[in-house]
């Protein structure tokens, strides 16, 4: 049974793939709605393997134009053409991306059979996205690139008219709807019953917080903060904290650190750096500070729980 | 135990891949040089599950610029610089790959820790390859785009001179060169020795010929005339042969018939579409008209062995 709000890695690696892990991607699902996150190369291949409907994928977000990040899509939105896709597409990344990919069409001479909307990402913007049930922000990250991480939100939900309030004060169905967004409810006689005597609180909004790549820093703590699921790379083992400082990357200290500053209520770490084998020594690192630590696994999905009945990590 | 010259697949799928097959390419070794054959998307996670040597590989040739003839290209170049790459890689392909690269490295903000040296196949050229061993010329296919396959040939090789011609006639090392490459021997006394009375000859030299992605046609039959190993593209069955030649593609029956036109040793056939998920029904089919025909299956090697020794097909 897939859950309502859940992501599926597709690639954990950093830099390069190993003969076992690709490189960044993952498949984020709200309801029947996917969206991308990072497309490198062989995404498309896990989506196949995985047999993710890739044909549904609305919208795609791009971290950042390092070639880890985004080398599988040329080839993505190629199948997508042969499988005769329509649908328009939404691409989101930092400036650069829609002169590559044009390019490549041009010298291809191919037209792709839908349209490709590039959304360029620029600091200083937040909110990217919007529906009746989602907003997503961008996350500035502190890397060698303009490079963004994703914040995805649930929009707080409506109240739940109790039943027996219903059929107590006979509520019109035209009264309903604002009852559900809060309003009071007034009687025939011109009684004023509080909105709480007659409904249900929804449940707290959900959000879920993409953070790759990017050295440690603090910078963005608040935006995140009580981030049900927060995924942060840890590209070293903490005893490699000063090659991830050359390389604005961060290690699993690091990474359980923010989580704990930011009262994230599960760490899922990724974006291994191909040298290591063991993945295991990592999330036993990380959990040392942060104890609800998971690991970004591929293949693997992970919901996106509250944090309160996180006492469990997905996946 | 690897043999001298050898092919082994990479990607077998035509256009997309499918979720065990990826798109074109190949790894030929003669002795220990290594050439790519088309890379295309997974080419390097190919290499590395195969355990191949990718810092060995010192010519990359690009078919045409079609995504799944090229698109991990920018992956594996990326790959070679992490790796500390410091010997410059010969890049051949129609125009344009220079110009996609450069772009993608500018964008990324990264140099290569290597020179990457482009050449541009052209029409009308042939020879683009030469060393001590081997020569690659390129063969003009039918295709929608440039689009070029690739023969290897061994160079004739030296004669042997015999051991007991050797000690017979205490043939002198400076004079050694000469007579192997078919000089008479004239003794101290003036005597003339014919080369076939002291020599052996060399094996014959044996030819790869790479034919991918093409229309059926005869235009390049005598330059592939009596190759050892054939590779043609059999993209479709024969009763897809419409939709074969309105996409400039060909069928297991098409294949074979120019296999047999041409007196190949083994035909092997491959970049299927991604529709069919039975090989076993191509090699059946192709091999109606040429019995000697070979599947080209990811992860195999397959020998380029000579013609008359080729009763059973290498791999």
């Amino acid at each position: 049974m897939s859950a309502i709000f859940e992501t599926t890695i597709l690639g954990s690696s950093a830099a390069t793939p190993t003969s076992v892990r690709h490189t960044s991607a993952q498949l984020l699902k709200y309801h029947n709605l996917y969206f991308l996150i990072d497309c490198a190369e062989g995404c498309q291949m896990q989506l196949r393997r995985l047999k993710k409907p890739m044909m549904k994928i609305g919208h795609i977000f791009i971290s950042h134009l390092h070639g880890d990040h985004y080398l599988g899509l040329p080839g993505l939105l190629f199948s997508l053409h042969l499988l005769g896709r329509e649908q328009e597409l939404h691409v989101y990344s930092p400036p650069g991306l829609e002169e590559i990919i044009d390019l490549q069409y041009k010298i291809s001479g191919l037209t792709p059979s839908f349209h490709i909307r590039f959304h360029d990402l620029l600091e200083g913007e937040t909110q990217i996205y919007e529906d009746d049930n989602l907003t997503v922000e961008t996350i500035e990250m502190d890397h060698r690139l303009p490079t963004f991480g994703f914040l995805f939100r649930e929009k707080p939900k409506e109240r739940t008219i109790r039943k027996e309030s219903l059929s107590e004060y006979r509520i019109p169905l035209t009264r309903r709807s604002g009852i559900k967004k809060g309003d009071d409810l007034i009687t025939e006689d011109g009684t004023r019953i509080p909105n709480e005597e007659i409904t249900s609180p929804p449940p707290p909004p959900r959000s879920y917080a993409f953070c790759s790549d990017t050295a440690y820093t603090e910078t963005f703590i608040e935006q995140i903060r009580h981030a049900d699921l927060l995924y942060h790379e840890a590209t070293f083992m903490h005893n490699k904290a000063d090659i991830a400082r050359q390389k604005l990357h961060s290690t699993t200290i690091e990474a359980a650190t923010l989580a704990r500053k930011a009262g994230a209520g599960t760490l899922m770490i990724g974006h291994y750096s191909a040298r290591y084998k063991e993945l295991e020594d990592f999330r036993k690192e990380a959990a040392t500070v942060f104890p609800n630590t998971i690991l970004a696994r591929e293949g693997e999905t992970v919901e996106v729980r509250l944090k309160k009945q996180a006492g469990k990590p997905g996946g």
